[in-house]
């Protein structure tokens, strides 16, 4: 499910008859394994501005020129839904941060519970997956990863508009979702292994914007946990509509 | 979000009292790498009976046996739906089929569709994934992984009483899964990266008993692409009521 024509990100401002310097990386993908001449088309997003159609203007081995040509799509900003996850194994992780930007998710916040066993993170390199993902599923948007933090410190300072949608496996087996509202500001929470500690479940179920839903009779996995969770939101109050 | 218990399936029946010899992959599991001692619990299924707690009787490096001491689950049989899919890369084809045991289908079938690169699958292997997927999401029900097959001829076989749900990412923005009846037997088709071809898009959306639906206004991957579909059928026909 992966587009043919090569889309790109890059930081910089978009528009027709921009000029935009290629990095020696991506001068080494455009020409050296993807071998476009001059004058082939690429499509360009920077999350910010529109996506454009742009040729090859200049093409080298360490950098090159592209000139925008045409807008071709839209800024696509997806609904104000964040997702929060405790990071797991690496491989794993990086794959809940590519399925919450294909999913449509505009902010990605890693969070330590109790239960987690990892204490860092490679911020910088789960913000290229986003980017990568952006790139392959044709968004227009890049969700920002966030640095990690304590979930708890994260649940002190919430802004009380932003409704939580917590994933509780103890519920397996009950009705999905009862009781949310629609609309507006909202996060997921996915538990990490093992779950959420006894003290986070009594203050999750007892903070009045968070809902606890249920995702089934089986337990889940986080990554397929992330993705199950996504999907019942957008449905529900999200651009699936 | 997995059990900490150790869960192992078992070709062999079940039940109180039975003894359960073991191989020697599962012993080296059990005693070497997990280090259990004689008496310590595991819990057994063999997607055909219900789940039992064994102890250890005996432990050696190239065997051992467990003793069945009590029922502790019923046999838990999923929804009457099949997982159609074209297989991609090694590692998401792999991700697909441990979602879909996840998820609670009960027949996964990789399909080759006229956009499909790959002639074959290592489906013991994949079956290999499917029963670990159930080791580790507490299900007590493994499904089939079937041989690859031709979807053009899958589809000349089909048993109209199933209903097809096909995830078409023309569709994208469309009004998700309109028009479809309730309850029955259930497939669902996932394409492969680069889509359905005409022939095959033409094809799907003439039977009677396929029905398209969109996953949302982004292109995702298969294999997000898989979650989200048995997501959107488990809550409208499946086991999550």
């Amino acid at each position: 499910m992966v587009q043919a024509k090569i889309r790109l990100y890059v930081d910089h401002p978009l528009s027709e008859g921009q000029s935009i310097p290629l990095d020696r990386d991506q001068a080494h993908y455009l020409f050296g394994v993807m071998r476009l001449p001059v004058g082939a088309p690429v499509l360009l997003f920077n999350g910010r501005d529109s996506e454009y159609r742009a040729d090859v203007a200049e093409a080298g081995k360490k950098g090159g020129v592209l000139t925008c040509v045409e807008r071709t799509r839209p800024l696509q900003v997806p609904p104000d839904l964040w997702l929060l996850f405790a990071p797991i194994k690496k491989a794993r992780t990086d794959f809940i941060v590519e399925k919450a930007a294909e999913m449509g998710a505009a902010r990605i916040l890693p969070v330590q519970t109790e239960f987690t066993n990892s204490d860092r993170i490679r911020q910088d390199r789960l913000q290229a997956h986003a980017v990568e993902a952006a790139e392959q599923c044709g968004g227009t948007y890049v969700p920002e990863v966030a640095e990690l933090a304590r979930l708890d410190r994260l649940l002190a300072d919430w802004d009380a508009e932003r409704q939580i949608m917590f994933c509780d496996e103890a519920l397996a087996g009950a009705a999905a979702a009862p009781g949310m509202a629609t609309g507006g500001k909202w996060a997921i929470l996915i538990g990490p292994e093992g779950g959420f500690s006894e003290a986070e479940r009594a203050r999750l179920h007892a903070l009045p914007f968070a809902h606890p839903v249920s995702l089934g009779p089986r337990i889940l996995r986080a990554d397929t946990a992330a993705v199950a969770a996504m999907t019942v939101w957008q449905q529900r109050f999200g651009d699936w509509a």
